[in-house]
């Protein structure tokens, strides 16, 4: 169960930080679709490890083998079996990690529940385990892009320095135009000048990723546990290092007014049904459907937790110790997690279209 | 898929708002185990309408019939089926929208996902969908008691007031004392008086509830997608009106850094494992896997959608309405959202207990 | 798991023989549908005890209550929740069985694995359990006829009486002509002489089961573990007292050669894609997908394992006892599980044709 | 969904016969147990083609990577993936069954649903999809092992010559000392010499396969839908070929009277429990839960429905065509299904066991 998700488009990942290989399962993939595997290649390589000075120095070519489920370029109902090979593993840089537990890390809850671990480069809780979740998702936004349905998140904010417009006043097309991947280049250019600050000082540091989802029919989702919200939000915090969620106005809306807050129906012949609304504090998800407009969610990413100074910190005997991280780390995670972002938020989004096909006799 | 929650402590849901009954199915209940049915009424009590000014005036007993799956007062390890009576339905308050669609509410995405709509007290878009929540939720709490877990949640804020204590500095004990759920005594009165504020206008009002899990054993939780914060955000994002979910330092978490936020461990022979951490900047989730320190998280609710003043809006057909709801309705979901809130977190640690069990060899 | 069948007509079920109700949850039911609940009751009619000599005489009504899910005559896409009650229970009957162990019998085995169970008619292993299945059954039955899908099953052998004709040459209209349901009216009487033989020495018998599924379209089934007929196989040997399962030339093709048993695909227009096959050995499933012929299979259902003549068996304590079974019992299942074999054939069938909905882009 | 098995222990799996490779994903494995590679591998050596003059001449090393979920020799809870390189494809032979439908092949049902397909060696409906099956299951039987729970398979009939002897007379260590996987070396002379002669023919032969679970304990399978036997049955039919299933006395004990069937209680302080049964019709499951006996099972196969002769049939625009197939075929699946056959029980019974954990409080 914990290495699966989805109901009808189903992930089933494998693989740690220095195994062979990660790689995983997709099924349920619609068959007869012509699949682009290079622009799978190239969400993989928006979350490849090495890209900008921002990232962890690890390199990885993070190459993607298809081994299953395509013919002659077509997909064929059968599950796409895939592996990316790690090539790149330095595990004596984690020798010392074997018997010690670095803070906020999964090394204490993985061996008090498993009573074994593979402490070379944190094993399963990896960020490595990413790599399926953006193949998956790359392929599922190529579907999803037949259906007029397009996924995009960015970097919305690093540490205290935050996007201050709406997102429709933003250029989504320049997301990649600088490595933090924040479409607003004033800020972007002030959140890379802070995460060098904090690399320089062997600390990290959080921040927030915003995702819009547009183009997504009516109907999407279910009234009760399949809540679209739902699937999105467990989605969303299965990322490492994801703290919270909220869509629409989020928290922020909940210290509104319900006149404030809901948004009005009205005629537009543009939209489905020749229905939308005038505001959409909702965020494009009503009862748990998606109502036609956009769904907007923000993702809150704490500062990842290998620092790279030196710290305190016990053993498995619980004894101190101190603690100096060799490995190869980022000072912080956003620029990377924006491709998963996007693709979670496809896997939900595809599986949930698929899903709806049953709604109806 | 929809109406079903857990993998092995398991609930399925039916009911509508003005049908028959509520009702539901636990499956996994483990076997042998004395319920306490009155403390499961309690829980409904707390959940259920009229009991306030500050709740909607529809006066329903909610008294909880169990059909099956209990012999002598103990748990067979069979289902337990459960219904509630709907006896207090006005249906004819909602004759008037049977053709339109309510702001912010879910008439419209149902009526195009399905085709054909209940419109009576918002069908299966009804709070009263939380009623089998509330009944498996408080059975997972009884089971978890005889482990020392505790689940306790309240109001955190309505609009903008906002406790500014830590959890620690409250006295939980006192919740139930006012009638909002509120353990800090001067916002509780400051928030009646909201909330009186916004009935009286016609208006409603949103706000946020904090849960703290305590005595929450190391080791519950999955890797990847079986995170213990995904399952809760799942189950949370799950409830009506839900528009974010946090947990640990949450949101403003992110503005910070590594070495601010990360939890040094520290050998301490009270906890578990004789390990515990300085500080619970993490919420007590390590790498999706509970730690031993206290589970907190916070869940955002927005202001209810159906207001009590006339509102413009469209029908089916696409025709401008003014609309001025009849029902019953809430003017903030806080307070009885507590035991819901209370319930599902009951739900996803009985469930990542009994999984534990098949960890290791 | 234990409780619930399907995957997007998904039913979950609870109740015990003496329990207040049998019931069950119905998730995925197509919204719009025209239920009609009399044809739905008269699937239970037929299911139900009392109805004829040959079975028990329990006396039940089995009137069914749908408590959600249906609003003014019509699905709603909101899950069917209902309830049977149980009235005709005589527990005092039972008494003599709460520390003893009947025979083949699943007393055993549930004190075993729960620690507990409730003795009274058998608990949980109490055919009153089909009761549920056969509701969700016939609803899809109905869905199904709309496709012109027909499901039918009737008594083919008790004992060593056993049906020595084709299917294709019985009148399938006549099974009802008779309390045994068999449709060769000779060997219906010699069937039911034989029943009530064995009822009159206090003894049980055995017996299989056929089931012909029509109207079937090309392509429902998957190709690895979703074959229909491991579905249709996990159906029926769920269903109580079924030891074995098998469809098209079955057991008995396997001493047969590849030659014999192939069916010759021909062009025949009045066919689905202008195919069909010359013969149908396959049993209408071809790589676990439907081929567009006649799905047929057969049941063994072995012979009640309660006898009303006196038997030595032991108790709790391991200490031998006589025992003489008072309650109301079945002398042979079959009569009353033809009904059940095609509820549960109707879900694994509706099931299917849902889940092709996503099989193509 | 159709590419996962189990619950707890659950595996999933892709691959085509002329793919790159065939491989899994195995969830739920405990942790901290040291795996036998060995003992894998000698299981996927049983299941390989080319073993000997029976099976197909394909020669596959079928080697065993593990990819994750190891370390030092020991699982580590987190999935283990694998791969087996598919090598010794002849895809050319294949090109005449491009636009061909085979008889009794899913050449014809997969093109229907899926609009595609991958004729080369039959795609996803090859035999070699079982080599994951029989990875998770060689894992299992040696977890299995350690509880003194062990699993064995064997030819039981081919064509009309069938053991006649309980297995309790055979010696079933003589299993793999002959080619055909039968313990009566008598009739496994036979049953060579038959599947030589239909080979000669260029045809093809059917059969069955007995297996037997000894060693497992009380209370393992669910009240219903959980059902032991619908698990095996649901396990069994998903396996190529596969078109029956029956347990204890099976289709054969319907025909006999409850009397007659009926396994009695007896005290015995060897068993579990100090409890027995005098017989075992039952097959070691009552009410759908071991009882302690041993289970054990039959499956029928079918002939193989590639034939080496000349053959008519039709092609994708309905025309006739004549067929002589050229690749690499078995003339009788039995030797090589048998560690199928042990392999898919192995993964029922210890997903039961692992959930049978979560059974008491």
């Amino acid at each position: 169960m914990s290495n699966s998700f989805g109901n009808i488009y189903r992930l089933t990942t494998f693989g740690e930080s220095h195994g062979l290989a990660i790689g995983g399962v997709i099924d349920g993939v619609p068959a007869g679709f012509p699949l682009d595997i290079e622009a799978i290649q190239h969400q993989l390589n928006r979350r490849r490890p090495g890209q900008s000075a921002l990232t962890t120095s690890r390199n990885e070519a993070d190459k993607l083998v298809i081994l299953s489920g395509v013919f002659e370029g077509q997909t064929t109902g059968a599950p796409i079996g895939f592996v990316v090979e790690n090539s790149n593993q330095h595990s004596a840089d984690y020798d010392s990690l074997r018997n010690v537990y670095r803070p906020s890390h999964a090394d204490y809850t993985y061996q008090q529940k498993y009573g074994i671990r593979d402490h070379r480069g944190g094993g399963r809780s990896s960020a490595r385990v990413t790599i399926p979740q953006v193949v998956a998702g790359a392929i599922a936004m190529q579907i999803l892009a037949t259906q007029g349905i397009k996924i995009t998140a960015w970097t919305d904010s690093v540490g205290n320095i935050k996007i201050d417009k709406h997102y429709s006043q933003l250029d989504l097309s320049t997301i990649d135009s600088n490595s933090v991947r924040c479409p607003d280049s004033d800020k972007a250019i002030e959140m890379e000048r802070l995460i060098l600050e904090v690399k320089n000082q062997g600390d990290t540091i959080g921040g927030t990723i915003e995702c819009v989802v547009s183009g997504c029919p009516v109907g999407l989702g279910q009234p009760v546990f399949g809540k679209l919200q739902s699937m999105l939000a467990a989605a969303m915090l299965g990322i490492n290092a994801a703290k919270g969620f909220e869509y629409g106005m989020g928290f922020e809306g909940c210290a509104h007014r319900g006149s404030e807050m809901n948004d009005s129906f009205v005629a537009d012949a543009s939209h489905e049904n020749g229905i939308s609304t005038s505001s959409n504090h909702s965020g494009g998800i009503q009862g748990g459907i998606s109502n036609g407009q956009d769904i907007y969610f923000k993702v809150a990413f704490k500062p990842v937790a290998t620092l790279l100074k030196e710290i305190a910190t016990i053993d498995q005997n619980g004894y101190e110790v101190a603690l100096k991280a060799k490995g190869r780390h980022d000072p912080c995670v956003l620029p990377r997690a924006v491709p998963v972002v996007e693709s979670m938020a496809a896997c939900v989004i595809l599986d949930a279209l698929l899903m709806n096909r049953c709604a109806k006799i």
